[in-house]
């Protein structure tokens, strides 16, 4: 039997750590792309990308995600993109306004949850709204499973309709307040992935240091890894 | 081996029904003690309280909260006297003003989920305040858990100590857009209990005819049940 490949997202900016943070992250487009090159020579299939103003903060500009798609293309041609609608750049429908770009993938919260000081809001008209966009523009949903609810209100959406593409599904474990790191649940959510939605694949995201936890895990499992 | 006694909890009101619903929901505060008064007589050992303004709409007064408890006390004596603290009768912390008046139990919810149409907000501080006042006024906590994070969120301030009573839990199954009636869900819920708060006891309320379901469960697995 051959092995499972194991395909590797890249997240390279994510939606808050700064330049103080650490100077390698990257933050304009031309410097995403550059960063996104080298992580797709070194095998990564996919990358995550939020967009950022110039001074750092989170930005949903369509014209940003433009010129980034585009630079992806030239220098990673054939690699995933996916484009996040996270809820920190942005409120409302300006979370999906790169959704007519088609990119291959978007991520799409389809709950709600706490987040480390605040409620992540993710209202059901607004999360039926980006999934409209995203099947009126042939984009497939990861799902941000912060809880295992989240699992099956995509199930349904998938059932129903109101998802075209079978979603792809990260598990997110270690936000304050939300699931934890947890090793039992994380199987309880692959056996539920099984039971709910066997043609989908799933990867996790953990916060921090927990991403190596995770990858460990998704590599004995059958899952996908991002780094 | 002695069976297990089985807890009924009674749900006199609930915070949307209206006569025009049902003419049988008790509104006022002297109806309620009444309907209380019945199930008490019939068996039931805890009542989960809201309480409505005149015109039906959901309440957070303290006064008419103290009404209720003197009613209950003296036509039900020895029940468990529930409030709720849930989102629909007020916004922060009006929702736990009647907290002082120290009823045995009120119900807590430790994260956020969506709902039919919206999202339902518990932010982290305004949980931690509503648990702090508990604490303060010996009120054991009923934690409404709608997915399953939130019996890990409650299990954890249990152990860091913002809980000192060891929580009672709720599974909440049958909400639009949050978690529905799933068999394998309840019974992972259970092993969780069994894991994470092996000292506390649980329940399960299901939306509408949902219930009938969950109390068969309940009965047959060793919980609690509401009607
Ligand atoms: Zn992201
Ligand atoms: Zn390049
Ligand atoms: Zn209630
Ligand atoms: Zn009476």
């Amino acid at each position: 039997m051959e092995p499972k490949p194991c395909i590797i997202c890249v997240a390279i900016t994510g939606s808050l750590p700064r330049k103080s943070d650490n100077p390698a992250v990257p933050i304009s487009v031309s410097e995403q792309v550059e960063s996104t090159h080298e992580a797709f020579e070194a095998g990564a299939s996919i990358v995550h990308a939020h967009v950022r103003n110039d001074d750092e903060t989170p930005s949903s500009d369509p014209e940003k995600f433009a010129a980034l798609k585009e630079g992806l293309e030239r220098h990673c041609p054939g690699m995933i993109i996916q484009f996040s609608t996270g809820g920190r750049s942005g409120a409302g429908q300006t979370r999906g306004g790169m959704l007519p770009l088609a990119p291959d993938m978007a991520s799409l919260s389809v709950g709600s949850n706490n987040f480390p000081t605040r409620v992540y809001e993710n209202p059901p008209d607004l999360v039926d709204w980006l999934a409209a966009e995203m099947k009126t523009y042939g984009v497939r949903p990861e799902i941000e499973a912060f809880d295992l609810s989240h699992i099956h209100q995509a199930a349904k959406m998938y059932a129903d309709g109101r998802l075209e593409k079978s979603p792809y599904v990260q598990f997110v474990m270690g936000v304050k307040n939300a699931m934890p790191v947890d090793r039992d649940v994380f199987d309880y959510y692959r056996a539920t992935m099984a039971r709910l939605l066997p043609d989908s694949e799933w990867c996790a995201a953990g916060i921090g240091a927990h991403q190596l936890t995770l990858n460990e895990w998704v590599v004995e499992t059958g899952g996908h890894a991002r780094c």
